[in-house]
């Protein structure tokens, strides 16, 4: 049972619950309140926004590095949230967030996410939610500025709040922090996405091993920022209408 | 090999390549051009814009309905899209169409849709594509209406185009085709989401069982137009920058 005079903050992930990066993210949270991981008890990266309709959802409790509460759910980054906010947790949080994510989520990364599913999760369901990722994809990174630039950001959400429908997806580098930048998602794709192989019984199949393109020029992206070696920290929203072209197509009868 | 004189259409959906609802859609598309229907080989519901990395992807050719090229995926709605274009289709598609789905993709919906996210990696690669959706989830669904409402949205992309990043999601009711109307995207979640239950060996598990509550009380969105009986049409991006919030916080230093 947590102490209800200090803030609840839900920890998740999508490389799993017993992944550096999610102790990492704990560490942080910690000092500001109350911390509950709640997370996939598997790598779950790539996943999106997936949820799991079609069968149950189990979970585990655990103790994670000896010192936080953590529960393993049988499912989908998305799914550990939706679970823990609705059946998990004694009380609702206060915050949601999710990662340190081993690998950047930026550009086109981000609908591909699964770290940032966690935390959309966490806005849809209402609560401020910031999603933490550092672009280096070893287990051994060295995390901590991008546990530098969370707690800024945790600080200031937890102080400030968040505007509704709106989620906090922050990247860093690894090693020290140079500083933390606002940026928007670069424009950007995945090409060469497949490499075709045949199998010893003769027949093909295909390994996705595709290479970002940036489509992108602007300097005030999160990719670029990124390879400038700041944090970033990108504003989005899961209102997926695109209302600029909303005026245009009014008058367009079908 | 099809015919280069007419528009290649890749037709995939989030149901499985053997659900009548990418049938129906193929018929309609085949009024366009040729048609090579790329779609899972099984049903993928919910999982969002998930995409599979860490197995191998493989493809099996069938002839569906004994008129259409079918290739089946061992993989996500995405996964479909993406290998299709790069690896199983002897051009470049000119149009991606997704569906008809068996159940709405209004609201929140569209963040968990496969098959929205099917249409939106049609978007990603370049292609003007479409997401097409019933609101009734059961099979023998009468989609003649949702099937109207797609030849002319397909008839005018064939002809318009699509602005850059925009895919068009398409919903309708079952039965005859009362119009179709530009709608935003619903502010909507899932409440009452898990139902506890005990399996025969004392332990817990939940199912996923929610309502989507609405949280909007406009006329013109996806949600209440389609309450209302009208086919609905809504532009939506994959940029997630919140942009309105963009210029408030850049003079935040964090």
């Amino acid at each position: 049972m947590s102490n209800t005079n200090e803030p609840l903050i839900l920890v998740s992930n999508d490389d799993g619950i017993f992944a550096p990066g999610i102790l990492a993210l704990a560490e942080v949270a910690d000092t500001f309140g109350h911390v509950e991981i709640i997370a996939p008890d598997r790598q779950q990266s790539a996943v999106g926004h997936a949820i799991t309709m079609s069968t149950p959802l189990r979970s585990r409790s655990f103790q994670i590095d000896g010192r936080f509460n953590g529960q393993a759910v049988s499912g989908t980054p998305a799914d550990s949230v939706k679970l823990g906010e609705d059946q998990l947790l004694d009380r609702k949080p206060d915050l949601v967030v999710s990662g340190i994510n081993h690998g950047r989520n930026a550009g086109i990364d981000i609908l591909y996410s699964g770290t940032v599913s966690a935390a959309t999760e966490g806005t849809i369901l209402g609560y401020p939610s910031i999603a933490c990722s550092c672009t280096d994809f070893t287990e051994d990174a060295d995390l901590s500025g991008v546990q530098e630039a969370a707690e800024k950001v945790i600080g200031y959400v937890l102080e400030h709040g968040l505007p509704k429908g709106v989620t906090l997806n922050l990247n860093a580098p690894s090693g020290p922090l140079k500083g933390i930048r606002w940026a928007r998602q670069a424009n950007s794709r995945y090409v060469e996405e497949f490499e075709g192989r045949i199998d010893p019984h003769n027949k093909s199949y295909y390994w996705m091993a595709g290479k970002m393109e940036l489509l992108d020029e602007g300097e005030d992206t999160d990719v670029k920022l990124l390879e400038q070696g700041y944090a970033t920290l990108t504003p989005i929203q899961y209102d997926l209408t695109a209302y600029s072209l909303m005026e245009k197509v009014k008058g367009i009868e079908l």
